[in-house]
């Protein structure tokens, strides 16, 4: 195993401790380790190996010495292993969970050492599509294997192992993040005390797979996907960015479109009578689309969309009481009003399958009018919530040999 | 003004008779009819005019000599001016409100004469951007004007006048189909005595602008497009194709999509691991997408869209109360439970506006897991509500001259 990156001067989790950015994470930067031992490919649900695999991730405040605040936070479809601070002091953009990552957030940085690693399939650092292919030294494109959710947790299970860190105290997650917390919980019941599912489902819904296959019909539409061999060429910008575009939409709620843009026009006076973004909602989502294509890759879009669409927890014909039979980890199961993507009632079915089990759960409903979203924009009702389960939880928790 | 082909055979009106097809409006042609005098063009909400004008459009059952029986149904957006009965004893296809149009139907044909006319900028026969433009000879692809519900309207006026109908005994439509509604109510007070507006709202909200967006970037994306040049060479396919994925989900509901294909695989028994149409939505999806290509124009998908986002009752600052003011018709309001793409509160909205001045207004939310598409398919509990509403509101009626 190799840490290609580790000699360099690691400037991570120093506190900027400037006036305008109390409470940040830091400076940050990125990390890498690559698993390529000989022998020790990730075996994959779908059949076949991926080797070397590469994670790359972050880490946030100070392992203890018990190994016993160790929290793993899980990233959703579009994020990355930068979940908090900014990866410089130029840096304008913070991490994707900044607002609850830091010096006395609700994952607080000075008790707890947070770890955020980028799934395998993407486009963040750790091994996907865009890698170098060993069997032909150029990039897999789509000769890069179909990855579940599973195996993204898997990988995430090598990362630990290389960090020394036998249970976690946590693994939190939204959306395709609270996926690979539900999978953490089923498949590795011996590796958390706590989960934190927000916003998610025990299996894709039909709808968001509707969605999903839009947007991929829409990437491969693009002449310029070239079937996935566009590396090094024009990438298919304009199918990814139709693909982002539906994906927005489906994180707002009506209500808050209705709110954040209604129907105003920009910077007109009147309809123009043409195609133009007239209208303030056209405007900003052709710029989500266009932004994205400049950070995003339109194969990881690809692979993660079915790894989403393959989640299912129920897949094998058992049960959602049946699979979560041997998990051990206490639950804080958070849903919110106006998502549509991932309604509460899905989360509703996660807490009553568990407490037909009598699994420890906590259940909230956050009222938001944010929709999908909320999980990203909702710090106020959030944190004292997750703050408070975790400082609660980690009285309760001994590591294995601890 | 010349009607084209009013010379041919017309087989219209004439019941099948057949014992599988009861209730059948018959055999129907789409005719056709020319507005082409000089200094006679359609003058547009957007500047600008059209001429010639040609509308094409269906009628089922007979006039009366009072002229007091006619109903105007208007289509929503894929629809064309083929409502009820088939294009030949062979046709396997019925018209697109063929359940609620015919001899004992919901819309009688023995009772009334029933007109739909295909919009101006459609490509079911009336003028549209496939149309050819008088100025160069050639389609006039986007050099075809921006037009508005208000356009389609004063389109249908002229349609009315050429088949000696001065008013109106009823209009009713769905979706779009119901924004014309609203927009003869408002704008042609005296022409009709009955506005029924289904699955509606009075102006185009938010997240509808949104998804039609998406659905014109994807159209814009695919390279066929041609800056809308496409005519005679090959269409932009792909991207109309994603463009009608994205609109049918917005025509279901999450409830419908669960019931109607839940997580099921088409035809195999486990996940495929690659980027087939593994689950049924998936195929469904992309079979809609693809048969939607065959029957419709690309350019005229990018003007109905533009059309259906740029209505709204209150543009020009008025609120909705003031906006219908001066109407007299006669309002049978319609919602649908699980229809998200209009919710039943832009129904009431409507409603609440009429009520507001004593307007004469009846309102039923019809209790559906079909979603949007409701308004297609619950025969039964729309025929009795819509069959007493037209009878009773048939007594009170006398056409001008009457």
């Amino acid at each position: 195993m190799t840490a290609p990156d580790q000699g360099g001067k690691v400037i991570g989790d120093v506190p900027l401790g400037l006036g305008d950015d109390v409470g940040s994470a830091g400076i940050m930067r990125t990390k890498h380790v690559t698993f390529d031992e000989p022998g020790r490919a990730l075996e994959l649900e779908g059949g076949g190996t991926l080797w070397p695999l590469t994670i790359a991730y972050e880490t946030y405040g100070t392992l203890s010495q018990a190994r016993d605040n160790a929290i793993l936070v899980c990233h959703a479809l579009s994020g990355d292993a930068h979940v908090a601070g900014r990866h410089s002091a130029n840096d304008r953009k913070v991490g994707w969970w900044d607002m609850m990552i830091g010096p006395g957030k609700g994952l607080d940085t000075d008790r707890y050492f947070v770890i955020s690693a980028n799934v395998i399939g993407g486009c963040g650092g750790s091994t996907g599509p865009s890698s170098e292919d060993p069997a032909t030294g150029r990039p897999y494109a789509t000769r890069f294997p179909i990855i579940t959710i599973g195996d993204m947790v898997n990988a995430q299970v090598m990362l630990l192992d290389h960090l020394g860190i036998p249970k976690l105290l946590a693994v939190v997650g939204g959306s395709m993040g609270g996926m690979q917390v539900l999978q953490w919980t089923v498949a590795h019941p011996d590796r958390l005390h706590l989960a934190i599912p927000l916003a998610t489902a025990a299996r894709q819904p039909t709808q968001a797979i509707a969605f999903n296959e839009v947007g991929r019909q829409a990437i491969m539409a693009d002449p310029d996907w070239s079937d996935g061999d566009y590396y090094g060429g024009k990438p298919p910008a304009k199918g990814l960015a139709v693909a982002r575009m539906v994906g927005h939409i489906t994180y707002l709620s009506d209500e808050a479109m209705n709110e954040k843009f209604g129907r105003r026009l920009r910077d007109i006076h009147d309809y123009s009578f043409t195609f133009s973004a007239d209208f303030e909602v056209e405007s900003y989502l052709r710029h989500q689309g266009l932004s994205f294509t400049s950070r995003f890759d339109a194969n990881s879009y690809l692979y993660i969309t079915r790894a989403l669409d393959y989640f299912d927890l129920t897949r094998d014909g058992r049960s959602l009481v049946e699979a979560f039979r041997d998990v051990s980890a206490r639950f804080l199961v958070m849903a919110f009003s106006s998502d549509w993507l991932h309604p509460p009632y899905q989360l509703k079915e996660i807490v009553g399958a568990l407490r037909a089990t009598y699994k420890h759960v906590s259940y909230y409903e956050v009222s938001s009018h944010y929709g999908h979203d909320a999980f990203l924009l909702e710090r106020e009702k959030m944190e004292g919530i997750i703050g408070t389960f975790l400082a609660s939880g980690a009285r309760s928790f001994t590591p294995p040999g601890g």
